[in-house]
């Protein structure tokens, strides 16, 4: 549990500092209706990459840059590989992508636009993450984990800190979960300022692998399904390190939803907050929509991860709701 | 031109502060792509209401607070309106909004939802004003003008401080021109920190008072008419004492649009930026997107002012191109 401290939080932040947003707490009207206390949103959308990952990319490169690393390269479902890739050009550093045929286009050419090298390897995030390896062993460069890293954890626990400073009296957070680096980053930091911070973590119903292995009690593999939430599919790592503890311990309740709930907060997000939001974004949302929280203490705030949606799907959801 | 000093502007900043957000500025790709400088939006869309009017309304709230008012009145298209709801009820002040029946629903019932007295008057913003002083003369309002009032037009120009604070670089502003309030506050803040700063107005070919009245050189009555950029309808009031002249004094370059093009702003927004617009805020990346600035000088920031669009409109905006 002592995998990062809160000085390195604030430390990650200090690196961040100018590169990433400090992203903006809106309260929702809407949803503080439906759920009897104030709802705020924690905007991430707004991030020059369209998701918080800029963060601990930018967090994880700052620190490789700082040690004199020069090539690096990452495998993700998309909104990894654009953050590092962006970071990487901000750095002049050189980027590498691996990333598995089943990732949408969109996010594979905003990769492929930020300069970086684009390599399609497999069907699975697992399939990306041995190309990555190959990469690492065979030309040398520096692999930077979509989440299970240390640095990586510290950058997204900043949104946590900015959290707590913006709203001292939130009571609940709820954190989009997928391999953990969000929700234990955020976690962290909430529950190192106010222990009483209770810590929900929202994904979908199929092929969530963190659910499977918190089941489990232990770290195992699930098939990978197509979901409305792709940033949340994908591993977290038979040999995971950091981001399944951490999770373990400073979760308070896991929420699944089905892609219909997944689908009601994307359409809620567009109609009501005049937002944009992927699947993986919505799931907050679409938890208090379901109104599956008994009696949530508030305020409760909602981290709005990120808005990259292939843009005809999202017309295609709030054109048939 | 010293309605206002930078000493107003800080002292503005000051009195919102942690009641209004201090906003993201984003790099825009495809629009950097498309002008062949970089391009940023100032995303004024996440304000609590929605707009850039918040920052206004809070600052002649705070200052009218401070002097022991207890009862508001103003007249606006909505989004002023709005603002002005919201922060008399953060303060704990009475609000009575008057609008004019060409408002759309959603901002009415906007306002209506945060606690103020609504009252619709005639089918011109001018026959609203003309309603509210009537409430100030009978039944002692005080009147928080939409634009032509010195702490307006500071908490307005609170943005200009936070884009060349952000950015020092900044060459060219482009923001929305309707009754000179937002204009005249981000140019003078601008231009006190850099007088080389461009400031371009956009607005609508049809029925935008200010433009008339900068061609006039005075300011004159237009007819209102329908438009996308609903939000920059309405006179400036035969009487201004501050907008004309500053803005007159202020502005490099008036840009005028046709509906197709404020269309096709708010159909990138959605496509490209991720974010939803109203016609209003939408018209200086129409501007970018038809090309009509020659050669301008970069970096470019665009004010994207709100983001209250009727939502069916959005829906048919972005469904039929």
């Amino acid at each position: 549990m002592s995998a990062i401290s809160l000085a390195d939080v604030y430390r990650a932040r200090q690196r961040i500092e100018g590169r990433v947003c400090r992203t903006p707490l809106v309260e929702s009207p809407a949803l503080s209706h439906m759920a009897g206390v104030p709802v705020h949103l924690k905007l991430e959308t707004v991030q020059p990459t369209g998701s918080f990952k800029l963060r601990g990319a930018t967090s994880a490169l700052t620190e490789l840059a700082e040690r004199g690393v020069t090539r690096v390269v990452t495998a993700s479902t998309g909104n990894h590989g654009r953050a590092v890739a962006h970071a990487a050009r901000a750095l002049g550093i050189e980027a590498a992508v691996c990333m598995s045929s089943l990732v949408p286009k969109n996010k594979v050419d905003a990769v492929a636009a930020l300069g970086a090298r684009v390599v399609i390897a497999g069907k699975s995030q697992d399939d990306a993450q041995v190309e990555a390896m190959r990469l690492v062993r065979e030309e040398g460069f520096a692999f930077v984990p979509p989440f299970d890293d240390p640095h990586v954890i510290a950058g997204q626990a900043t949104i946590g800190l900015e959290i707590l400073e913006a709203l001292p009296s939130t009571a609940t957070v709820i954190v989009p979960l997928s391999g953990g680096g969000l929700f234990s980053g955020v976690a962290f930091a909430a529950k190192q300022i106010n222990p009483d911070v209770a810590m929900i973590g929202v994904t979908m119903a199929r092929g969530a692998a963190m659910h499977a292995s918190l089941v489990a009690e232990k770290p195992v593999l699930v098939d990978e399904v197509e979901t409305l939430a792709d940033s949340l599919g994908g591993g977290i790592g038979l040999d995971n390190q950091l981001t399944f503890a951490m999770t373990r311990a400073l979760i308070d309740r896991v929420v699944l939803l089905d892609e219909a709930s997944i689908a009601r907060g994307i359409v809620h997000a567009y109609r009501e907050e005049r937002l944009v939001v992927e699947g993986a974004a919505a799931v907050g949302m679409s938890a208090v929509l379901d109104r599956v929280l008994d009696a949530p203490r508030g305020p409760i705030v909602i981290v709005v991860s990120g808005c990259n949606i292939d843009i005809e799907l999202h017309r295609r959801l709030i054109g048939a709701l």
